[in-house]
């Protein structure tokens, strides 16, 4: 790590999403002890997400706080300066320089920050399904899609700290508007969110189908309509596993990283979408690279990030 | 570089492509003395090849032989061996021990093998265009589509070489149809031959355009055409140049490196190219992205993997 600091103590890790505060706390080894969640106070002001974060610390730390805190948070950091440039899911946050006050009100202790993807990354490299390999690529297919680029061991944060936006590489220019603005992102062919609006399109070309009616309109229902045989539903998981393929694949060209990991909950969804996907990417990548990049599902789960977040203090 | 060994003398690098064979002799600080070149035997038997090679080697080393030898060859390689396991530019050499017979035939010089897309990378990156930065990526726009990764000042090469194949990422699902038998790959929309492919079914369609009466239909003609106002002709260039962008937001949201450097013939058309391509690019990636990751000519031409493939020997 850059400051040279290293944990005689236990650690607490981070992560600060949208939605959740995960927090964990780690033996100085980097073992999982303890865990706590909060909903993310994301309306709220900057001093309510710190009052979350230091409420985290008071329940995971009683006696005493931790010998470091690593948080992930979802957005764009200047991590030399400890502050939040950007974040779309906090909005609160933006331009606050969080390092500085959460260390101010919990006495000096060295806190480190990364993005949330990263976070994940580093969390399954160290501690999960990426723990054989030198070099990663995780991909977050969730509601949006995220992900992390590992080389040599190191998360490669790119020139401005953008690097790793694999949601944001585009596979078919003109497709799709996406949610960055711009068209046929990777995100916007195979996200959770772009599955239902998929689903919705179906739903209104036919009205006959179960999805018309459904009033709960998520990956996971779609999944279940597939697998009880509707074919149209079938046909869009097809469509969604073969952009998902071709985007692995691009990876694979690119890269051609030991290991591609899979995380978040659409790859929950496994054949219905993994199938198509192998074969797309057996078509769209060389040989050499798809049998020499392993792909693999996450073994972290949720808690990836928080695992990642404090790497810092053991490396 | 690996084996530790470091050259006293001259140096001699090789390019060797399919369709020529460039070669030059190098001072023990890198600068460029003198430059031979010889059409490549591509169709030739292996042996044909090697002679060309040493003939290279006498006629830039007439008295007494390089330090040290750099080869940048048109493959995959296995580059602890010293081998091409395939090139389908010089299929002669498949499975060749090249780097054993050259330095069987040369009293057992040290010689370096590297892909010729990341020697010209390497060049780039320590001698041209790439000197100010420490994260690279060469995009060679030729008749096809080429690249090499730099970061942290070393070449990517990948889990099993393949790293670095930036004219195989998918731009395009269901595009069309690319020289690697995938679809929709960049080399497949902005390549010299994707040009071609593209002009000739404008002249299909339209017997009165200027296409259509072309003997020597190449990317340098067409160039002239849409310089010379022919509209139709202006609109494929535009259109190459839009998915180049989206390529360029590709590498820029992915890994966000200091630098994209073009080179090769076509990065010579210039604002006909760029222009559309500066406008998708800033559609498609993040702008703290775009603004971070400078595009920029390359400086060295045709010379710059020679200089690369001589780069183990100097740093």
């Amino acid at each position: 790590m850059a400051g040279g600091t290293r944990a005689e103590g236990a650690l607490l890790g981070i992560d600060l999403g949208g939605t959740q505060v995960k927090a964990a706390r780690f033996s100085p080894s980097g073992e999982r002890e303890a865990v706590a969640r909060a909903d993310s106070p994301a309306r709220e002001d900057a001093g309510a997400i710190l009052e979350a974060l230091l409420a985290a610390a008071r329940e995971l730390f009683p006696d005493g706080g931790p010998a470091g805190i690593g948080i992930g948070v979802a957005g764009v950091l200047d991590i030399e300066e400890g502050r939040i440039i950007q974040s779309p899911n906090l909005p609160a946050l933006s331009a606050y320089p969080l390092r500085n006050r959460l260390q101010s009100a919990l006495g000096g202790v060295p806190i480190r920050m990364m993005n949330d993807a990263n976070a994940a990354a580093l969390g399954e490299f160290h501690a999960g399904a990426g723990l054989p390999f030198r070099s990663m690529v995780l991909l977050t297919l969730g509601t949006g899609v995220g992900g992390g680029i590992v080389f040599d061991g190191k998360i490669w944060e790119g020139a401005a700290g953008v690097a790793g936006e694999v949601g944001h590489m585009c596979i078919q220019a003109g497709g799709p508007l996406c949610s960055c603005g711009a068209r046929g992102c990777l995100e916007a062919c195979v996200s959770g969110w772009a599955l239902v609006r998929e689903a919705k399109i179906i739903a209104s070309r036919n009205p006959a189908s179960p999805i018309a009616s459904m009033t709960d309109l998520t990956p996971k229902r779609l999944a279940e309509l597939a697998l009880a045989g509707d074919a149209e539903v079938r046909a869009l998981w097809e469509k969604c596993g073969r952009m998902l393929g071709i985007g692995i694949a691009n990876l694979m060209n690119l890269l051609n990283p030991e290991a591609i990991i899979l995380a978040g909950g659409l790859a929950q969804a496994g054949p219905l979408l993994l199938d198509p996907a192998r074969k797309a990417w057996e078509m769209q990548a060389f040989r050499r690279a798809y049998v020499s990049s392993q792909v693999l599902p996450a073994s972290l789960g949720e808690w990836a990030g928080v695992r990642g977040a404090i790497q810092p203090f053991l490396s």
